[in-house]
């Protein structure tokens, strides 16, 4: 069974034609993660499965944490009473499976593990219920006035502070890396993942644990696309602005509009674009 | 609401410091999709909302099945009677929501909706259960040989063809590809979305519409990464070689072995990597 973020396959290499090799390469581990949920009174505990991922193995509890957080599924790291692989009695999958045992006195909020968490109107879906939905379960107040400005010559130097420490990405050339910043461009953290919504609910986690959150004052950068789910986890967050050396979609766009989050994509090769917000972005 | 698959949105771009311009820009368009199911006897209908993805509008009928297909809800584009948008009442969120109507005599195996579709071990999952989870419901049994042989020489071309065909990449830099080619190099059908499963179940409802599955004589190219859940895709429509410009991931690979796939990965620059049976791929 496969542990390690990266995993050594066979592979022949062809280049122009010829048999350049037959080698051993590097590549992006990936398995399913269940995660379970137990919770209730003392006397009354329940566990419930709530999402299987697939996943790099790796950070599994942060990741756990992370997504229930993001979910609206528990509202604080305080709820959790234990997060771990050591719980489930089968040692052979037991790596594949994580357990969050919640507070006794905590209830979760299940509905919002229901895969049609976005369906919130009675005659279909739409990107505007989509918002609404995230609105209902934020814990933070978007209204919130911040005084946040980050330096645009700082924003030129964090995709090259990322991807030296982007360590399997550089064995794999196959994961999405999340990474937080401070204003002031210190690097507090980057988790990778073959799915970008587990590397950033990973990073989520790990703010959870060290008491980061809300994180307004934090910058957060994406290796690749943005899309609106990875916008929607930085709102859960209090993320204030969100990076990203790709482009991104139009409800990410919305999203981002709605809860006024700073959104810059396409940033490389000293441009970048700033899609919403753009008050928080100093050019001086 | 956004019906293309681009939307136009205000942007400042920011180059060395400096804001070169105030202008409006392409992004790709992401909005909710629910697929719903209508199924059974002509005197007991019953209608099920079966999945909510986020995905860029366009194609959406066959995104459908193609999902329906690829989950083994559905054995056949014959079980399907008829998918559109047309069913749906309110007018509003009308072209978010397609639904698909099954023959009366069909019973969907709505099992495999489940979001725990890889949990089939009592003590928790693992790459291997997921794997066998594919088999059990695949239409096509991969024991089958095969005489498929594709010249490297046509291999390298096939980026190009899919780049050229590419529309909306081109002008919003933010989708993923899925293409079929003949093993003569002919690009049959091209599918671009903000989701990379999307894009390849988008492909392969079109295919269930022309009565091109299985598809063992094709070659699937991704223009991204390849993930377990792409591969299972690729599995269930019969797809004996698998092409992408990124790189795979490990279970992509266990899977693409136990089914006898063609794996290759890092298609770029006159070079590729063969990951499994690497027979189908011919160097004189």
């Amino acid at each position: 069974m496969v542990i390690d973020a990266s995993a050594i396959v066979p592979v022949v290499k062809i280049q122009e034609g010829l048999v350049e090799a037959t080698a051993e390469d590097a590549v992006a581990a990936e398995e399913p993660l269940e995660i379970r949920l137990l919770f209730g009174p003392e006397n009354n505990r329940q566990i419930q499965n709530v999402a299987v991922t697939m996943r790099t193995p790796g950070h599994d509890a942060d990741l756990a944490t992370g997504f229930l957080f993001t979910e609206g599924i528990i509202k604080a790291h305080s709820d959790v009473a234990e997060a771990g692989h050591s719980f489930i009695a089968c040692a052979e999958n037991r790596e594949n499976t994580i357990q969050v045992n919640l507070q006794s006195h905590i209830i979760p909020n299940l509905r919002n593990a229901d895969r049609n968490f976005y369906t919130t109107s009675s005659c279909g879906v739409c990107g505007k219920s989509s918002i609404n939905a995230i609105r209902t379960v934020s814990a933070y107040d978007e209204s919130i006035t911040d005084d946040v400005v980050l330096q645009s010559a700082l924003l030129y130097q964090l995709p090259d502070l990322l991807r030296q420490h982007q360590q399997v990405f550089e064995s794999t050339g196959g994961l999405h890396a999340s990474a937080l910043f401070s204003l002031q461009g210190e690097l507090l953290a980057v988790r990778e993942d073959v799915g970008r919504h587990n590397a950033l609910d990973k990073l989520i986690g790990i703010s959870l644990r060290n008491g980061w959150l809300p994180l307004h004052n934090k910058v957060l950068l994406l290796s690749g696309r943005i899309s609106f789910e990875l916008v929607q986890k930085a709102a859960m967050a209090g993320i204030k602005i969100v990076a990203a050396i790709g482009a991104p979609s139009s409800l990410a766009i919305q999203l981002a509009q709605e809860f006024n989050i700073t959104l810059v994509g396409f940033l490389r090769h000293q441009r970048f674009n700033i899609y919403t917000a753009a008050h928080r972005i100093s050019t001086v």
